[in-house]
């Protein structure tokens, strides 16, 4: 009874800020993301009758016992889990992570969970991680703790973008995403962002439909300076950006205003994602790694959902 | 028919960003600003019968009309003026500047105007230039043209607070104070924004009556935060921050919370200006000028409006 998943990290254009529930995850609103290719945890869960105790930590013990109540066992699990890139500089690592926990081990539990079902347990580990489950680009809706899962609404060789992500700092976050989302709803412009969302994801969805990049792009950046601001003006502020983030989003601004077209997207965390064309991604790279500040650029694409390997 | 007069920088703790009449340059929102002592503009104005000109740049010529109609008069002027900081970095000169023209040039007209009439023909020169005209701490309200002025709510011998003045860049702005403040009603948070700032001034007005520095520094704080929250979410968003500028923003938040407080705010622009108490002045001026990209950092205190030398 063992089984070894690849999730992907994904990268949210319409991003989620504070939850409408935060035992079961459920978000305020809507987010709609995709997956990377090459960025994500590989991990495996092997279920076995001579263990006493989990050998997982306590987030994943946690995890674990959702499987086990479905399964309708007790058997103790070993879980081995590693991320393919730089660990606690806010690239998401508990989205992928638990996308991969949660498909290896409802498959080492012969658990055949359909991909709604698969992202919705998801969901219950790390909201977003319920992103990392379905193929491509992924939207999450709100709604009660049946309805809020996400969805494939575009495959992953439907558009050929590349993503560069730009890993500016090993920092580690003073404020974690968890305890930053509880005071969400202390900032005075909350109301009006959740209000908001439901007109981007339509806007964004039709960016997405006609491969109009440019929109795309920047819906996807405005929708990234929104949340910042939300966090801004927090109680307390959350100021996530360092000095390079901003070197990095200033730079990518003026190239474009020179004509080389990417947008940035900032998560939860320091670190920025640059999407751009293929024909532009050699020059980006480039220019990226010349940014005073900027530690390494990897370059990856639109991918898949989580995979048993 | 000469006089001299020399007007202050002033930095708002309660900002102002978007008119509700541009021509008149009423805001939208009323602001609560201090004068520095140091920093600021000299100008001299003699009108001169043998002119056939202004000697004046164009924005100055405008605001000579308005006094002409006072002064009833038809002469033309000489106008000199000095900046003692370095220009076009964003510290407001066009603030300093307007209100020691104004006082200048009605002195020399030998029109006798109160403070208040003084404010309000400031304001229509450039907005925030009214808050140069009072003494020390000055309310501008908003309100119709002979309403909207600036008035002094405590002297500036009131409260012994210092103010560094940190320089980081002599990078122009890509987007002037009055082409942004066009725009700010694009912003979602507009609105919300202004519908809460007279309950800011209230407590803001408490804090300071208290010299209360913890309270009056956090809502300084959050003002700033909550402005340029405004500003980046803006179309097209307004990024006015340096990676310097939020380097030091870090800092002031990590030595407060290591003990050494201090407050920062940022204008229209990339300098940032830390408020403390005269205990700490050293100390942090030192500290600010090691942090990297720091050019220079001018040490101020709270001082009185425009006077004539």
């Amino acid at each position: 009874m063992k089984a070894t998943a690849f999730a992907p990290v994904n990268v949210a254009a319409i991003k989620y800020w504070g939850k409408a529930d935060a035992d079961l995850r459920l978000p305020a609103n809507s987010s709609l993301s995709v997956n990377l290719t090459n960025l994500g945890t590989t991990t495996t869960v092997e279920w076995d009758k001579n263990l006493t105790a989990d050998i997982a930590d306590n987030r994943m013990v946690e995890h674990l016992d959702r499987v086990r109540e479905i399964a309708k066992f007790n058997l103790k699990a070993r879980v081995e889990t590693k991320n393919n890139f730089p660990a606690s500089v806010g690239l998401s690592s508990s989205a992928s992570g638990m996308a991969a926990l949660t498909l290896a081990a409802t498959a080492a539990a012969n658990l055949k969970l359909k991909t709604k079902d698969l992202s919705r347990l998801a969901r219950l580990a790390s909201g977003s991680a319920c992103r990392s489950i379905p193929d491509g680009w992924a939207e999450w809706a709100t709604g009660n703790d049946q309805a809020s899962y996400a969805k494939s609404i575009f495959p992953a060789d439907f558009w050929d973008l590349r993503v560069l992500v730009v890993i500016l700092s090993q920092e580690k976050k003073k404020v974690s995403s968890t305890a930053g989302q509880k005071m969400a709803f202390t900032s005075p412009f909350y109301k009006a962002r959740v209000a908001a969302i439901p007109a981007k994801i339509t806007k964004i969805k039709q960016a997405i439909a006609k491969k109009n990049f440019s929109l795309l792009g920047q819906i996807m950046e405005e929708d990234c300076l929104n949340m910042h601001a939300v966090m801004l003006t927090q109680r307390p502020p959350l100021v996530y950006w360092l000095p390079e983030t901003v070197r990095v989003m200033q730079a990518v601004r003026q190239w474009r205003r020179q004509g080389l077209e990417s947008y940035f997207t900032v998560n939860t965390g320091q670190n920025v994602f640059v999407f751009c064309r293929p024909r532009d991604e050699v020059r980006l790279t480039a220019r990226l790694r010349r940014l005073e500040g900027v530690k390494e650029v990897r370059r990856d694409q639109i991918g898949s959902g989580a995979k048993l390997l």
